[in-house]
């Protein structure tokens, strides 16, 4: 049984963020309102915010500057899968159909635009210079990340990259969203890298887990395909354990050879995947992640919230596996 | 004869701003670089960054700051361009193809943002909150203004309409390049506000006159498509005050309704619109804009950079027409 009662402790101070965010539409065009009405409808948990509330206030930050940090989080979240299901074409995420599905590419690119710029003027509000160059350093880390993958001819299937683009894609905001809040703060410095580690490491594991449940999941739970990252050539953790294990498995690399288009294939190679003990060896990396996290958590000050942290952290690696 | 001096006489600091521009690619995916560099050789006068350089100057801002301030400023510029050519199907701007004339859609929306982050970093480099807050606002402007025109089934020809369409597109940046120097120095709110009359005036009348040009330019030398705007159903200043006077004109009335895709009304229509005394009515009210941008920057204290914010004021109107 998973613990999630750190959820509901939050709950309202993150109905006190989506409010923010959504005040971000006031005085400008309508649309945007919808938009951003739309976006934040969607149903996703806040994981990120959860994060920023608790190491929050773990370490005693002012609270009305800790929600304002948290929207501008969740803001520059939403503005980059706004621009990402454009990339990807993604027409349906969390169950509910994208921005890009209902609008034109145009419409679509902007309102990304206009929530990075209300991101931007969130963690202006936060008061901290720091905050804003951490900001900017992390929506930069995460579009050069996407750059990058999208500049490889063929995503080369080796853990090193792997763990570089999920830093990048995921583990970047995790870590700001947690070591930010040491920012607004006199916190010393250590509380600061501490913070920055366990949000890392909590990041990391969260990508690992969710390419897992890619494989593991069922359509139904997932809002979408699955196997969605092997039909797009994406080649995630428990696919790299299953190939350095079977470096002659035909099926992997005739798909690489193939753009990924034949659906026996996929449907024959994740049922290999799914078999093997791939996905035991990334659960087990993605559990040391946690661990490591926790390392760092425990040597902050002893609040419910550190609790509620830990809570957190053993909630991303059990969900839904 | 107009008076150019003043891009001369901050030349060498222009380069800075490029250099520093450029450096912000450094430790990211080549091709970022590469763009940014293709981006900055596009041979714009970088008006805007002689704009912050000149005010700053006047008032004393710290050289250091300044630069950043200016490299913020072009990059905000830069980034909006990118994703603007792109949402336009624009090819060709200033007489070199544009970024999406390159490369994919995606790589273009992912640049425009890293570029966005980069304007934000160098912003946070200015060390001061309100440059953040001026600058995230600046970009909520641009872009709701974008959006707004994109949800108008059609743009509606009047001038209320006009300037604030162009407030949005043009002369809120001017404002902002101008004004943000005001933020680096213990200058008073007057000055200040006096800085902001001065970008706001000089960027409403430098939209006009690209709008006049757009009818009087000749091809070759505009590097784009005579009446481009006509061509993509835009009513700019010159048609508005035509139509006003000739509220029966038929040509335009019905290329409203046709979709503009007719070349010979634009012919005709074009031919009516430049012998016509709209060109001069819109001319006239780009030149009462400088005078009113002229006014405010008066009041200032006199010194070599306010004798070349006049000139760069009526280069504005003067250059090409």
């Amino acid at each position: 049984m998973i613990e999630t009662t750190f959820f509901t402790s939050v709950q309202d101070r993150v109905l006190l963020v989506e409010e923010k965010i959504r005040s971000k539409a006031d005085g400008h065009n309508p649309t945007l309102a919808a938009a951003l009405n739309h976006l934040l409808c969607s149903g996703g948990k806040r994981i990120r915010v959860v994060v920023t509330l608790l190491a929050g206030k773990m370490i005693k930050a002012d609270p009305d500057r800790l929600i304002t940090l948290a929207a501008a989080i969740e803001a520059l979240h939403t503005a980059t899968l706004v621009h990402d299901d454009l990339i990807d074409g993604a027409l349906i995420r969390r169950g509910i159909p994208t921005l890009n599905a209902q609008w034109s590419p145009a419409a679509t690119v902007l309102t990304g635009d206009f929530i990075f710029a209300q991101a931007a003027k969130l963690a202006a509000e936060t008061e901290s210079i720091e905050v804003m160059r951490l900001f900017s350093e992390t929506l930069a880390t995460i579009v050069n990340g996407e750059i990058t993958q999208l500049f490889s001819s063929k995503w080369t299937a080796n853990r090193e990259n792997y763990y570089r683009r999920i830093y990048a894609k995921t583990a970047s905001l995790f870590e700001t969203a947690a070591a930010a809040t040491g920012l607004l703060t006199s916190a010393s410095a250590d509380y600061y890298e501490l913070l920055r580690h366990y949000g890392y490491e909590i990041g990391m594991a969260f990508q690992m887990v969710d390419d897992i449940l890619d494989f593991t999941g069922e359509q139904a739970t997932m809002g979408k395909p699955v196997a969605s990252d092997l039909r797009q050539g994406l080649i995630t953790l428990p696919a790299i354990y299953y190939l350095e294990s079977n470096p002659k498995e035909h099926y992997l690399q005739e798909m690489l050879e193939s753009n990924f288009t034949d659906e026996e294939r996929i449907g024959k190679l994740l049922a290999s995947i799914r078999s093997s003990g791939a996905i035991q060896k990334s659960l087990d990396e993605a559990n040391q992640a946690i661990g490591r996290g926790l390392q760092a958590l425990n040597k902050l000050p002893e609040t419910p919230e550190r609790h509620s942290l830990e809570d957190l952290a053993h909630y991303i690696v059990e969900r839904e596996i």
